[in-house]
């Protein structure tokens, strides 16, 4: 309530939901008022056939779900033994001691069912009131997102067997904006099926899409969807589901056996750090350097002094930090960029925003020049994200110099 | 209500509000049904002072705050002169033409006041009801966050002044979890003043703690509070207000004109990435080399290979790394990591988890491992963290080997 974080894991959770055909019909918020909460369990408890409480079982006094759930439903609180021997097996695993805060967590209303969490200390738990499902969830998002797909999605369609047969059809877009992509639909197919929904969800740096059906007999049309939107714009899907952009890399050089290495000045190693995210990337990069400085460009990747005459934010740097990449680590392509972060370093000529990229195998180099005005980190992500798609190109023999959120 | 949007509208306009000492008790999402809204909108108005309203103004059938007000507050809809006049400057400004869509923001409940909207073409209003100040606020975020300082502070602190005066201290902690935290506090400070609010925020990798007054009467207070957790915690205070780990290290280092090197293998560039994150990092870090083949290790580091007989995931390659980066870079300080990031390559003496550090000067190298057990991004994310914190440590000369979340 104070502001402080952005609320994510409601999002989450309605995706989850949604794309299993339920619908969410309210979202509440409040503060850390005994008898706020209290109020609110009693009321949608009693207009819902569930009600998902996420965070307040925490160690901390603030933390007062267990509490509020135990004075709506006049169970009083008592150690859980299954929370309890949930608890002594998480920090057994993980080595560390129990602490009456961690003890806190066990405490829970009499009667409730334990909801396993399996990556955290603190349990979930499930009770009936009002004729409702009330399901009680930690608060840490990588835990909720474990348990909405393993514990409580079974739960509530065991309960309220879905009658809807949503099929969701993912994929992953990168430079095309979302506006622009609805523009180009409308244009383009005036006669798109009511069936198919069209849904956007906007990443950083991804645009994902998603064609949803709420029935099977759909799927044809759904297809038939899928394969204009590739018509449509093909060059600018990454992949299917969740594919990052260094996954697709890393896949296109996995076929092809070949290595890619990386030589970063304004990305500080985020293209290399992007790049080893992906599990097995090994077989395909070996070796990155990040050169700061100009002395270090010259030093680590060979660059000729006079290839800096421009500065160092300049097409003959990045092609040299590009090929000097590769004569270090012996792999096949590299990637070079170059440019001003910010927010100080720029010029009239060259203003916060400029950068050189340079992509491509020893004896050929493409190269392109952007001015991203985004502040210093958004900056680096997108560099890095364009990067990526640029080799990504390159590897598909697809149009190399596309236009980026036109 | 979809899961598409994460909601971070209300994080700001509960930032905005709590700065000034407002206090926000309950928050809202409701789908797109003019029963529903028509419902909460006469509930929120007879237990509010004012009721803030975002979204659903714009010119799709969906947009429906202006009906469900003019059914609330039976007046009836008409075309508002002011926001029409509005309309009109902002499309010549921008130079496009008014089309039926642009018209449907105009059309508003009968004697609302416009609540001007210097960056789009919708305004919002506000209206009284229940003896409540209901206003209606435009979805778009850029537009929301200049009418919330600019219009929405001003209208909310003229007809209830403030009499609170909230003043947060905030700070950031690294290597102490919430629960131990919250248990050296209930144990050290039985006496722990009312006055004084303790909050928490977890966030990847830090934990935020706050110390928040309601009247700047207690200011003092506060002052012995966070000196209190000063002496209790002192050396895992990364800093006050957001100060990352990072930025922490680069202070340090600027104030004793020292540079660092980095030398990467299970962090594949993260630690260097987000060093260079900092703005101004240039005068501290010039090179990194993430190193993430045993090949490249030797050949860019200089690595003996007899330092490889334990594996590379091993005390003597990590000062080797440490070694052969400020060799390479002539740097003062190092910071070397290699690990198992998973989800293969695990071994029963080293299972996935297992990573080696190292720090420190040429002629002084201190190292530690440590088993993190965790998801790969995530434990590449927390060996970054660590490696971070242990420089930050050996530079303001503090316990080098502290106990990390215990």
């Amino acid at each position: 309530m104070s502001g402080q974080t952005v609320d994510s894991n409601s999002a989450m959770i309605a995706n989850v939901l949604g794309t299993k055909g339920y619908v969410i019909k309210r979202k509440v918020t409040i503060d850390d008022d005994l008898d706020d909460l209290c109020h609110e369990i009693e009321h949608m408890s009693s207009t819902s056939d569930v009600v998902i409480i996420n965070g307040g079982l925490g160690p901390t006094i603030d933390d007062l779900t267990a509490q509020a759930l135990s004075m709506v439903t006049k169970c009083k609180l008592v150690t859980s033994q299954t929370a309890l021997l949930h608890l002594e097996g998480m920090v057994r695993s993980v080595g560390i001691k129990i602490n009456d805060a961690n003890l806190k967590q066990t405490i829970l209303p009499d009667g409730v069912d334990v909801v396993p969490n399996p990556v955290g200390t603190a349990v979930g738990f499930s009770i009936q009131h009002n004729e409702c499902l009330i399901i009680c969830t930690p608060g840490v998002p990588s835990e909720l997102r474990v348990m909405m797909t393993d514990q409580l999605m079974p739960m509530i369609s065991a309960k309220f067997p879905n009658r809807s047969d949503v099929t969701t059809l993912r994929f992953q877009t990168f430079g095309i904006g979302e506006s622009d992509l609805q523009q180009r639909v409308s244009n383009d197919y005036s006669d798109w099926p009511e069936e198919v929904e069209l849904g956007f969800r906007a990443g950083m740096p991804l645009l994902e899409i998603k064609l949803i059906i709420q029935s099977s007999e759909h799927k044809a049309v759904q297809q038939q969807c899928y394969q204009r939107m590739k018509s449509l714009i093909g060059d600018y899907i990454v992949g299917e589901d969740s594919t990052t952009l260094a996954e697709s890399v890393y896949q296109l050089l996995l076929q092809r056996q070949k290595k890619v290495t990386t030589a970063e000045s304004c990305t500080g190693g985020l293209i290399a750090s992007s790049l080893t995210e992906v599990p097995g990337v090994s077989s395909v990069f070996e070796a990155g350097m990040v050169t700061y400085s100009n002395r270090i460009k010259q030093q680590f990747l060979s660059i000729d002094s006079q290839d800096f005459s421009d500065g160092a934010v300049s097409e003959p740097v990045v092609i040299a930090m590009a090929k000097g990449a590769i004569a270090k680590s012996n792999a096949d392509y590299a990637i070079a960029a170059s440019g001003i972060a910010g927010p100080d370093g720029g010029s009239d000529e060259k203003p916060v925003g400029t950068v050189w990229i340079a992509w491509g195998t020893a004896d050929a180099i493409s190269t392109r020049e952007l001015l991203i005005k985004r502040p210093r980190v958004a900056f680096q992500k997108m560099v890095t994200a364009i990067s990526l798609d640029l080799l990504r190109r390159e590897l598909l023999g697809i149009e190399s110099q596309p236009r980026y959120f036109q």
